[in-house]
């Protein structure tokens, strides 16, 4: 510890009795996370420790949890006094033997288990469980009653807690930041957070910076940098930081106690000044500094190590004590330091004046309900979607932007859910044409205004689209929104949704885990990630805003949560977007460009069409429902599109050739039914793409992204896919696509390749389309024109 | 703006000569970046502008460019009078414009783009290149000298500062923040990189965060917080925050003449003192807020709008002169209003004492070196790998952990390049087993000492080895480092390395532009990722730490420059970072255990086997040479281990059957030849794998990369690939093996059902072998054992 003093004579905010008791519960909860770590039997040390009582593998994180479940008994008392409705983040990585002491303490474990009752049978059990196979992990897993916040991955602690507070006005949020957390980039930006909390309809964040000091092997650098530089650093931040430092037990628990209460103090004043003058300007958010020991109460030294204070703590301290008689005396010692004797009865189950700390029912941190939000989700209140349709008479023979009629529906969805949906995005909700939202909601700003503002700001207080450049914030705030039970879209840029590549997969495997192993979690809405901006019409921002390849990193999920859709025009992309919406316990994932793309079906045709997810447009097809000669299939707008104008070049040189025109919406149907719920039969795979014939597929991204999902499929050595390689730069949209080999002219050479009937006959036609690409390139490297160089194409047939 | 007052009466640094010519430079690159958005022709206004001179498409970023140029003026000042080494990095996003007008105002790009010359004629090339098909991009792409920073995807231009100074002890980088950029969570805790750089050995970082005041569509959270707020959060982390604020170009010329000097002066001064008294004490090191109007010196209002000042001018200012007469005008008028007649002489070069501001020779920002970094690369001398090799005498008879073996190894890379070699991790090298560098150099810290540092801390001022909490600081640093023309290699969990998978997706891009196009860019060292901690080693830490799945985003990215290595054991680890490390433009994956494993190849096979990156393993082969019964392949150290352990398993039980077994090291070679240099042809494929056979393939990661990367081969529709299919929690590591069928009786199963002569006669062996998954997943579960559990096994044959 850098500096451990403490203050000198800290208010006396608990009565001698109340602090005895504390510490004692406290202590129960100490225990509790060593027990867990080491115990697989005697949990009440009802006999001497012995080796075969010691885990055969010794696992878990000891240093933050005696940090951690000292906040937590503090939260309790004042939960009690004042009847606040609190949930609890625990940020510090490994940290779950704390959460998960207090659960058990609370009662709520067995309540959910009831075999790991509160007995010592039950105790036995709860510790066995721990980092145990079968049992459960040493994060707060979603098996961890209370928990919304797994924290496997850290830094994402405080955007899952402003995720949860937004539009629950009566909830705090205390949020406990691990300063080895704190040193991650998505932590560092996230405090800004509070510049988009309204005090007036949204609840509270309280942030305990828990200065632990150590990360595994190294301290941390908010632990080493002077009082007043991190002082300076959280005041910049926007909090106003209260410290709560030392090691003496007693006048740590008056000062937290005193601390913790000027805090939720504030808090409330702070809440009531706003709702009672309709006043949001941002306050100065109260925040506390926890400056404790790592592994605060355990062995001071081991083998003439420093441990308690010191990176040594963090994981398990004492490492041998199956094999070494010394650290079994060492590991009992420790524990009997708590003396379990005093804190549990005979049966095992933590004493009645101890038990009288704990707040009841619902109140209760680990019970409180919206930590386990779908049980408050309401549903949302969808306006039609067939209202929003684009009027489709032709296909193919007028342009819209998908998204800017998606806007507009959104923009009812927020009209009629005013308090439990929100529209996320890094900055480019206008950029992507989703402006209508706006006509309902403005976009939250609580920062300073600027009289300029009213010229096109859309900035309020009390807006409802979540605009901040960092995708690791927003998903973090959409995260805890919907994990607390409520609804939202993400619209991000294609490229960048690599950004949160790694929050997606941690969302996703805490999805998988609540769906299909816990009954008592109540499903939640889905994240529904729109990714637009798409590679295709990236050819002004050049080479870095090409990227699709986040559907790769999505298809590694497992199929009961991930979905990927690609609606080909307006009146699909309504249709996707009414059913993510309504869906839960999913990543929805909705490919959709913002820029003006033809539209093919009318709004029934969508419906049916995205229904099925995948199937023939007979106007598009020339085979009349016999065998065809080739299947052309596509998904993604500017491959259905460039896939449809190849199909009409062939029909016009070739009017024999019999073209099956195949597009696919939802890009699981491709895989099979065994491996993803959505996937077709093999009779069905084969009755759309045939058993032999030729299959020219033309898809939005990596091409081998659609072999990885058909690589099994009778007709596959077929199929042959075009998608994005890797080629670009500043080109223009037909460029971009000809040097991808995407485009209509690569398309039909393609075709005339592969189809032996067009063998040798093909060949004036090959010529013709690779005049026609030079011509193209030529013409835009000498004029360079404008995007509306593909726009001067509509369907003849 | 919030505020746009400047200070009264600012210090008269400049005198009016070089205040005039000063400006008037700025004014020339303020112009050259308008004319890059505007003009196709007529790029010196020489006549009356009509819609032809205009491009078809408008398209690049004005906002941030004149903020830019001012500083670039600037530091050209200080760089002539002082003498200073300086680059310069881009952070606002799409701001090349100012980057480029200042190198073509140095005459550097006329130097490398002949074409692009100081003339008329160049200037109209210059010109209509920018944001044109076929020309060049909107964001400091490869293609502009000067620059190894892109910035296309924001975050990252601190961290690659730092990387840049780091052993360049007389370099000064100058980063311009963007106010937008400063918002993403990899550029806050990006900041901190400065407890990281020591005074007496590294350059220095000098940040200018630009408060341009708007991103696309909002104001920014830096521009709108209380000044006393911002300093607060520069102080809090950790510089001296100078502010350079307001609108009139006069005063600011003055202002930022006297803050640079100021700025430069302290910088000067603490490595003086650090140097002359050998004190590498962290310091306050100086910063600049430049608040400047967004668009400045562009138009104030267009169509009764706001544009100067608003995020109106983020882009294109004005965006219909080519149609709108009135907005010809405007145009006209604002590029007018530079006076490129008094700027550029009669052939369109800039005057002649304007171009006396410029500094000369490599001190000019866009020719410095530093900027190119693979012309100042000096060749890593290394250790010969064979040294460290591991005695294997017998295939899998002995364990060992394959990253210890490596990090002895690295310790001697370390000693001998003392000055131009790092190794990077997140508070993960020691537990990654790379502890022995430790020996040959500590960990940098210049954050605040403890005397419990001494024990086992390895912390140190001049420590080579670079651990902070934050993937993102690391790779920025490494990219940073190796783009000028360092060595090193970052080490990262697993399922952690897609924290960074936008960061490696635009490397890779940066690379591939470099490598392909421009013959200009020396080659860099590469990125060198080791991967570890592996998913089948996260038994212990859960579901979070299981996530093999960046292999796949580097598959899509191009081959000229990606390249995987999964050395089975730590002999053909050494083969293969010995490779690595040596080689260049490059991002090379390299997937290995820290946990102990057993060792197969002794140096000379490793050796032979690690060249060829594919190949039969004959000695846990019973094919003699012939065609087999099966083939089972296997890549990745627990998935060969499984696989051996398979072999062995059938060896017994079916004497007479014919097992190939191939090892692959280096992934792409299952890719075809054509997809990617070191794929193999399909003969040689076929002749490991042969034409029929059914093969067993084993992988490290998700089994459907494989059938990517193999689709198209002759014998695919065999395949069978066993991976990772997103099943774990706690298990020990033989459960999880066998929950995601990797395990050897799941193997030997497959193989069972596979080959036809088995049929039958197997059915004993596979009841046996589903009897031993029960006992081994009852057997855990009950007892939990330890991590030893697979280590009882050893090759009998």
């Amino acid at each position: 510890m850098a500096e451990t003093t403490s203050r000198p004579t800290p208010p006396q905010t608990l009565d001698p009795d109340t602090l005895r008791n504390m510490d004692r519960y406290w202590r129960a909860c100490n225990y509790l996370s060593a027990g867990m770590i080491y115990l697989r039997d005697n949990p009440l040390l009802r006999e001497p420790l012995k080796p075969e009582h010691i885990k055969n593998r010794l696992l878990g994180h000891w240093g933050s949890d005696p940090g951690q479940s000292f906040l937590l008994v503090h939260l309790n008392r004042l939960i009690k006094k004042l009847d606040l409705n609190v949930i609890f983040i625990s940020g510090p990585g490994h940290g779950a033997p704390a959460t998960l002491a207090n659960c058990y303490l609370e009662g709520h474990y067995s309540e959910i288990y009831p075999d790991r009752s509160e007995d010592e049978a039950g105790m036995r059990r709860f510790f066995r469980q721990f980092s145990f196979p079968g049992g459960i992990g040493s994060h707060c897993t979603p098996e961890t009653p209370g928990s919304i916040h797994e924290g496997g991955e850290l830094g994402y602690s405080l955007s899952h807690g402003y995720g949860a507070a937004f539009d629950n006005p009566d909830l705090i949020v205390a949020v406990m930041v691990g300063d080895g957390e704190a040193e991650t980039g998505p932590l560092a930006t996230s405090w800004h957070s509070n510049k988009f909390l309204n005090p007036i309809r949204d609840g509270a964040v309280l942030p305990v910076l828990h200065l632990n000091g150590y990360k595994i092997a190294n301290p941390t650098v908010l632990a080493r940098i002077p009082r007043e530089e991190l002082e300076a650093l959280l005041t910049g931040y926007g909090h106003k930081p209260y410290f709560v430092e030392g090691d003496d037990p007693e006048v740590m628990h008056q000062q937290m106690a005193a601390t913790l209460e000027q805090c939720v103090g504030e808090i409330r004043a702070i809440q009531q000044h706003a709702r009672d003058n309709n006043d949001p300007t941002r306050p100065r958010w109260p925040m506390i500094v926890l400056r404790s020991p790592k592994g605060w109460t355990g062995p001071k030294e081991v083998d003439g190590h420093k441990v308690e204070g010191s990176w040594r703590a963090h994981q398990v301290p004492i490492a041998d004590p199956v094999t070494n008689s010394k650290s079994l005396k060492l590991v009992e010692a420790w524990l009997r330091s708590y003396q379990p004797e005093a804190l549990f009865d005979a049966s095992g189950r933590l004493v009645e004046e101890l038990r009288e700390l704990a707040p009841k029912g619902a109140r209760r941190i680990s019970a409180n309900p919206h930590a386990n939000g779908g049980a408050l989700c309401k549903t949302l209140d969808m306006p039609p979607f067939r209202d929003y349709a684009v009027d489709v008479r032709k296909p193919a023979s007028a342009y819209t932007s998908p998204t800017q009629v998606l806007g507009e529906f959104l923009r009812d969805v927020m009209r009629n859910n005013m308090t439990n949906f929100r529209v996320f995005g890094p900055d480019e909700t206008a950029s992507n044409k989703l402006t209508a939202i706006y006509e309902a909601s403005g976009k939250t700003w609580l920062a300073a205004g600027d009289p300029g503002d009213a010229d096109g700001g859309a900035l309020s207080a009390d807006g409802r689209v979540m605009e901040m450049l960092s995708e690791h914030t927003l998903e973090g705030w959409f995260e805890g929104y919907v994990l607390t039970g409520r609804h939202g879209l993400f619209a991000t840029y294609e490229a960048f949704v690599h950004v949160i590549d790694s929050m997606f997969n941690q969302h996703a495997k805490w999805l998988e885990k609540a769906k299909r192993e816990l009954a008592w979690r109540q499903p939640v809405p889905s994240i529904n990630l729109l990714i637009t901006s798409l590679v295709w019409r990236q050819d002004h921002n050049g080479f870095t805003h090409q990227d699709p390849g986040f559907l790769d990193v999505v298809t590694n999920k497992s199929p009961d949560v991930v979905r990927i859709y690609l609606p080909p025009d307006a009146n699909c992309l309504l249709s996707v977007a009414d059913h993510c919406l309504r869906s839960r316990d999913y990543v929805n994932v909705i490919v959709a460009d913002k820029q003006p793309h033809l539209q093919y079906l009318d709004m029934d045709a969508a419906v049916t069409h995205c229904t099925k997810g995948i199937g023939i447009w007979d106007w598009a097809s020339t085979d009349q429902g016999a065998e065809p000669d080739v299947v052309i299939g596509c998904a993604g707008d500017i491959a259905t599109m460039e896939a449809l104008a190849a199909v009409e070049i062939l029909k016009e040189r070739f009017p024999d050739l019999k073209i099956r025109f195949v597009n696919v919406v939802d890009l699981f149907r491709l895989m099979p039914e065994h491996a993803h719920p959505h996937g077709l039969t093999n009779r069905d795979f084969d009755s759309l793409f045939t058993t032999s014939k030729p299959v020219i597929f033309n898809f939005h991204s990596y091409a081998s992204l659609v072999h990885k999902l058909t690589y099994n499929r009778t007709n596959h050595e077929n199929l042959h896919v075009h998608g994005y390689h890797e080629k670009g730069n500043i080109n223009t949209p037909l460029e971009l696509a000809i040097i991808n080999q995407v485009d209509r002219f690569s398309l039909a050479i393609d075709v005339i390749d592969r189809v032996p009937k067009l063998r040798g006959v093909g060949d004036h036609a090959k010529e013709w389309l690779r005049g026609q690409i030079i011509e193209h390139l030529n013409y835009a490297h000498a004029e360079g024109i404008d995007k509306e160089e593909i726009r001067n194409w509509t369907w003849k047939s």
